[in-house]
């Protein structure tokens, strides 16, 4: 394997002992982390608004003030800024999230 | 943020001095990873058969023996295993790659 640049690594963040892992990119629509969730039981809080969308896998969410859903690869759901929301899966999950 | 898991670390892959980064999970069409590539040119192997496909950004790839293509969010190309191909990047790319 080899490369030409002289880029900065990528920002990679990791969360609940590794088990929730991201890396950060730029996008046309601003910043963004794709992730991976291996199973279990998962909350969250917003510093600002969010966008997420499954990647692979399928997401059990209860957003604020909302029942249980499911969401699989490609439906987005969207979260205010300063908002708590539980995720759940049974199976790994990636995803990408979308912020501000 | 709270968990309930008691689950192993995703495991994480770090390339080229960390311009290109992934995220291993299992999917129900096998292993995968996500990953992100910064601005740059690379040359990646393949040991099995890959499917990548774009998860955001657009990526300029050179398949063996064909031309360079631009490849989109939600585009996959395949490569055989034990081949070697280039892409290329002038913005961030997130990509989901399955082997097997």
């Amino acid at each position: 394997m080899s490369t030409t640049n002289n880029e900065s690594p990528v920002a990679h963040n990791s969360y609940f002992d590794g088990t929730v892992q991201s890396l950060a990119l730029a996008t046309d629509k601003g910043k963004a982390t794709v992730g991976v969730m291996k199973p279990g039981k998962y909350t969250f809080g917003t510093a600002a608004p969010e966008e997420m969308i499954v990647v692979a896998g399928e997401l059990n969410v209860k957003l604020p003030g909302e029942d249980w859903a499911v969401y699989y690869a490609h439906q987005p759901f969207s979260i205010a800024a300063n908002q708590s929301f539980d995720v759940s899966c049974d199976n790994d999950v990636a995803y990408i999230c979308y912020y501000g």
